[in-house]
């Protein structure tokens, strides 16, 4: 019985692990662009810096971070990429950045009252062009679920251009509560969907004035059913073609510029 | 004097080999999806049809096409595509659409009067992804220079999502040249360049009911000196942040969005 009481409830170990596994989670950034990027950004937790002599020469500053100079016949041991990185002989391992809760980013942080939600948006190429379009037109924020979303990695960074040092990507436990808690917030959540009636511009005068999150899902599946249940608006961005669909990257930048512009012009 | 009396002018010769050359040109298409669009589609001239026999299961109608069935094992020594082609077991050998003149289909063609001009935009994806937004806002055609352009490949078929067999894609001697005889059959010319005071709906709107032509360069170089010399005006997408940039296809697929609107609501 004393053994039974001393022992942790499950939930608590799996929070405990959970968080430990957090904990140990680092990313290889590759690439000068990616990694000069990194190493400019103080809030940025940096490990390890490889390089080879001639990408340390191309680099030239490492903001006071020590490289360990490779050999380019053995940089592709030495760090563990995936076969087809451009790494141009330069990799930083780095920890996710922290970036504090959703709701704390979307009412404070600089920049738009505008936050994207991504519905198991997963390919990292699209993640990390999401992430520049976010940048450009001032959201808050991007959030994705921490499972089912693309984790950051190198191929996201070098896609998002720099976007990932500067612009808050938060991957959360659970997309609709956030969604709630953006709703308590004062946010209108906008779904976007192709089967809608309603288009984007319209949707967006109706709620002028008001804090916007923009949810937008994976191509094919679309928004999941709670997801889906949890906004306030469906919208579509409208077609003049008869076919086609667009690219998820480009869905988010266009309705980000719709809702930017109406923030920004009177 | 007989002999050089018969020779052709160099001239006559370089054309006859590039006409040669541009008829030997082929292309493999792959992947379930992109293989059935092309089969479906009428206006494509198709050589091979190389699969293995799950995918031909998969494909199930051929549109009347004889299948190579082949072993797994050898199908990429049967078929060269690139290394990481994600081909599913299922490649179509095609030779590139042929669409006309830039200036009949950018006047006559079905869709709205809008064009989109790449100037060397080379990355198949994002050219596939731009296909995918041309067609969805009903532009007529999308031009790019026959040399530094993304060449109609598998990889940009596979980005493009289908759109490669519906949306003109129209490869040209020289961009400047188009841009010209676009502007006389009373297009306005519009390069998208960060650097302009003016905003794409701005100008948009001062130009409304005009076929509209939108010029973007790549990422990076932007438009070269003899394009952005050839536009009627130069715009740019406002930005809400201080930093970052958009990925060519993203400002590409907003510049069409504002351009549809203009055509498409009252």
């Amino acid at each position: 019985m004393a053994e039974r009481r001393n022992r942790k409830p499950d939930w608590v170990i799996a929070k405990e692990r959970a968080k430990k596994a957090s904990a140990a989670e680092t990313i290889w950034l590759f690439g000068l662009h990616a990694v000069r990027d990194a190493l400019q950004n103080t809030s940025r937790e940096k490990l390890r810096l490889v390089v080879t002599q001639n990408a340390l020469d191309r680099l030239g500053d490492t903001a006071g971070m020590e490289a360990e100079i490779t050999d380019a016949r053995v940089f592709d041991k030495v760090v563990g990429l995936p076969p087809d990185s451009v790494h141009q002989g330069c990799a930083l391992e780095v920890k996710p950045l922290a970036w504090g809760s959703v709701v704390d980013i979307a009412v404070s942080a600089e920049g738009l009252p505008l936050v994207v939600a991504l519905d198991r948006v997963t390919d990292p190429h699209n993640v990390g062009a999401i992430l520049r379009s976010a940048e450009v037109f001032g959201a808050r924020a991007v959030i994705a679920p921490a499972r089912h979303a693309a984790p950051e990695t190198g191929a996201l960074a070098k896609t998002a251009s720099g976007a990932l040092e500067r612009q808050p990507y938060l991957r959360i436990g659970n997309l609709a509560d956030a969604l709630i808690q953006l709703k308590q917030a004062g946010f209108v959540i906008i779904g976007l969907a192709g089967e809608s009636a309603d288009p984007i511009d319209a949707v967006l005068e109706c709620v002028e004035g008001r804090p916007v999150c923009l949810v937008l899902g994976a191509e094919g599946p679309g928004l999941r059913e709670k997801t889906r249940e949890t906004c306030d608006y469906i919208a579509r961005i409208p077609f003049a073609g008869q076919f086609g669909s667009l690219n998820v990257s480009n869905a988010a930048a266009i309705s980000l510029y719709a809702a930017a512009q109406r923030f920004t012009t009177p």
